[in-house]
């Protein structure tokens, strides 16, 4: 039972091996009326392009989406949105010594022993080539949001254990000028010369992303088993090489005292009588170590959390694996490859927030008479 | 649009208030033939129930399972499996206070805001009592999973920031034995004495719960959305109080290189031929940073993964807080709390994880032809 | 992958075998706010309850719904509704005979191939004990849409052959005072005298029944899959005997021309302008073919459909059959059944069709920004 | 919360408006390593096509299917089949007197006030246009079945009241050589004749069609609520025009007694033990009034139903409605359409019939340990 559809009522379906034709989505649910075109689309992709830093991959893709149905004169009609996004830049040539060896840390084996056989180019569906996708489809829920005063934004917070400052909650237009979505110039020319050290040893890094929504009311979450955290730990969990998420003080609040951890609500806020908005406002806290969620709900703080990110798997380093028959085998993985995913991750985690939230706005409307 | 039906073929819908008549579950989908009986949900509730440590609570709960359906002369028959857990031992009155103030770090005032009302009485829906609801489905799963030779077991990483060694994969009877979970009688000594401390001090502790499946067979998760990994984020998220969860090398991954990071698979496992067993057989690596999960399949390895846990926000300690009317409130909670949930979620996060396990098992059924 | 819940938003879970400990309902998703208490549910369950009629068994069920949750001083909280109704009228030794035997027309035997056992006594999960805990979850959905301005009403247009005339959209008061739901006390006393005739020759009879549903505004119906008819066909054709559903002039359509068929809105309502309310109002047309829906959305005319139901295949007289090794074998059914279902069932259609309508009345909630 | 995926494992999910860049689909779920082609849906498109007889459309598509994503080598690779058929026959300039005025038995109006706005050329995504998107499914659906053993075939039983004889479970290539899929000759020759009459008329014509499945192991059908019939009921009524559908004897039963409705099974056919196929094998019966379904599961008997569709909706002749105001107006509906949507409709019913089989079969496969 294949798992290609998120959400319950904004949903998006995406499609699309690395070296096919394309990959693409379909997002079904999204409200009619909301002013849409391609452009909106084409901006978020260009953000996942590569060739933003030395960490990228040097593969050029056109990234130009095709909106296929659902918009009538710029606006959504209320019918599944399908867009195209032809695959162009791929050289399948680079992976024909692939066939019948297994690169560590990839899903090649257990793809074939899942399924019987695979598309051994490029990693097909398992490539990150299939997260154009889900920024497809998640610039459609930005546009949603954004009509309804949520903004969601990400940025690296460390590569390589080299770790940007905290920004807060504020605006982050630098993290879009250096390459690596840095939000500090100085962090960005420390990693940047720790990327060269790892690309001439034929290594790759991990990293840390962090991302933050602002403007969302509280509310947003359905209890029990589809929390807003709940949700946004599968989303974010779903983008290939991620190995954890944490909300606010996450791991840390491990080891704080039930004091030092509440956050407590200031004065101020009233709640609003039965009948009332049921959106309630924005709440002011002590602190944000809830990292914007209660029981699952969004508490009108700033949503926050953090995923990590694993190195990239394929490295030009000569290493050890097994082939097709169970023996041992040396493996050099040519191809164009990214140093760390980071930067490109940043809209990735964007696009799979923003879908959560959509879907969990939509849903809200269900909770009162 | 309610959010209490969790799984996709083996799924769990559970249902009650922390003081209400009842708290239970139905579990849809469980094939017909699993040998089954209350005794089988008994046991796993017991696991969860207070009084085994210093940490818990002194609120005692018989937590009687009582299955109305789904079972003939001691087999599954395939319908849904109706199981009843009375509530017993709720005591209102502790909970008069919460009328109209809310408590710091809890749901209350998020939850009034988004559905209009609440029972305020010890956090109804929102309250750790639902997650006996959990245990009782989880019990289910684990008796399909035992059947086809899979095991979860999670024990108590740290509370208060006081660490046990690795257990490593192997069997972990120790952690039964002690009130804590702890697979270390040097490290539950050490737990009590800081237990005892807070308590005094009117404060809780937060705490980390490992988890680990053995004989997971390759296989299991369904790209791109419902991996494996993302799906155990999702159950394991959705459990009240968790702040983060990591995989393997989880957040320390960021921090490695590409050779580092990736396990190597080790020579003498060879993938079957098309038509082969679907679901392969054990794999040894290198090592397992990966956490027995590659692109969201199960890998062979030992599945391994964390949660960090918040301290209780239920403390003893007077704690400054708001009103319904916005105003400024002291509030000082009564009633019969955990000190530290972590011993007591050991069998939600177990059973959360047999949840995920049990339906992704099935859902690989329709992988092949 | 079992198939007991239903509905997206608005979820009814239904489990429960005909002689276990119970049936039972878990309604997800339910508004928060609505006012609700057991007397809602028993009233819809004592319309269901044998013995209004020659037509029915003599099993006698108290019937007497327990709400376990969902609902705090007398209003729904948005979480998750249970309600369980003990089976106390059941005989199991009646249904002795029946293990090793097929009964025809019921689904003794291909229950058995599918799930490898079987609960014999009295149908197990396929008894039409079943529809109980429909009739609970739609007693919710019921409450809901009244709320909104929404009835439903079913009755028995025909038994045996014998018909009513059409009562049109209007009131019903009639129907609930004889036996067999028929809005005519002529065509009730012809179908009595029917009945007496086919019970003193061992036989069973089918019928017809018809649901109205008034106060639908514009708008219910999710194209192109969950169109409200292809719901309300999945939904009745879901109940046990029925054979077929009808809208409008059904299976009359057929033979229709296009300007017979068509009917024409009549002047005197303009739509909305875009932002304006998205329940339209009632439009007046020039006659009911389409049934009250159009490309699967309700049009603002009475919404009306017919189901066919088969004779009660359990029937007193000898029939010939096969036995568990494939043996030709001779069976008399004893216990007490009903002769003709369709007076029973017309709570049960209603029931549905309210789950339908709850469900599509929140789900449309997102169909605009 | 739009209703355009289909399936609950093997899914369907479809997009597309009648006058955008094109219509298409999304296949998620259909099992790895079946052999599939453009080919196998190009044949299964051409069945739809227009110009087959006087009763159809002169519109003229080319169909021509693109697939983009999920085969590798010839076969599937379970991963999404993404397939895309552009528009290209559409003519906007016929629709552009249809902006403020309704047409009588179409969705204009609703949709209208649904959404707030539609794409009024040509009923957007409520036309027929759509069905060519479900044809693309649905071939890879009957691409499943067949390496399984199952066939679906559907054909017109009558057209304007003009019927067909029962053409019982045998082959029909005669039905595919005439113009409206009648499986006789004579009948054809009559329903051309009076196709003839009602398009000098103006008029249009409603039938109905006939569907079988054949080769259908007992076991397919997932009680309660997911039942064979009830699925089936859904798919087919969710097609344009469809007023009604029936099982085996259908309305007729409702005027059978009980000896006369029951099919009884055949001596010769010994139930499996326990852990044996799960799929049983084929069982004889006296009859087929119920139309290969007992209690929501196959019976091993030959599946048969039937849909009644209404005229089409579009005539020539001219017609009183409303505009957007609310006032009467005049309307002649220009354009190319079909006088009986049956012949064409023809390989729809089966495409949504496979669909719901290869659903079923794949549910199926977790009913038992």
């Amino acid at each position: 039972m294949a798992g290609n559809c998120f959400g319950q009522i904004f949903k998006a379906i995406t499609f699309g091996e690395s070296h096919g034709a394309a990959v693409g989505c379909v997002v079904d649910g999204c409200p009619a009326g909301l002013a849409l075109d391609a452009d909106t689309v084409r901006r978020e992709l260009a953000r996942r392009r590569p060739g933003g830093s030395a960490a990228s991959t040097s593969r050029s893709e056109a990234d130009e989406p095709e909106i296929l149905s659902g918009i009538f004169e710029g606006r959504t009609l209320g019918t599944p949105i399908a867009i195209v996004i032809r695959n162009t830049g791929q050289l399948s040539r680079d992976y024909d010594k692939l066939k019948d060896v297994y690169r560590p840390g990839h899903a090649d084996m257990v793809w074939e022993i899942k399924y019987g056989l695979r598309d051994h180019r490029g990693g097909g569906r398992s490539s990150a080539r299939e997260t154009a996708a889900r920024v497809a489809a998640g610039a459609v829920a930005k546009a949603f949001l954004a009509e309804n005063g949520v903004t969601v934004n990400a940025w690296t917070r460390s590569i390589a254990g080299i770790s940007a400052p905290d920004p807060g909650c504020g605006d982050f237009d630098i993290t879009e000028k250096n390459g690596f979505c840095v939000p500090s110039r100085d962090t960005a020319a420390k990693i940047a010369a720790k990327i060269d050290e790892l690309k001439a040893a034929g290594e790759s890094a991990g990293g840390v992303v962090e991302c933050r929504a602002n403007g969302l009311p509280v509310g947003f979450g359905e209890p029990v088993f589809d929390k807003l955290d709940a949700l946004l730990a599968q989303a974010v969990m779903s983008i290939g090489a991620v190995k954890g998420i944490e909300f606010g003080a996450g791991f840390g609040s491990a080891a704080m005292s039930g004091s030092e951890s509440n956050d407590r609500p200031l004065a101020g806020y009233a709640v609003p009588a039965r009948g009332g908005s049921d959106n309630g406002g924005r709440i002011s806290y002590s602190g944000n170590n809830s990292g914007g969620v209660l029981g699952g709900i969004s508490n009108g703080n700033c949503l926050a959390f953090r995923a990590a990110f694993k190195p990239v798997p394929s490295i030009a380093k000569k290493q050890l694996t097994v082939d097709r028959t169970g023996r041992e085998a040396e493996i050099e993985i040519e191809g164009r490859h990214d140093i760390c995913v980071c930067p490109r991750a940043v809209p990735v985690v964007e696009a799979m927030t923003a879908l959560v939230l959509a879907d969990l706005m939509l849903r809200g409307r269900a909770a009162r008479l």
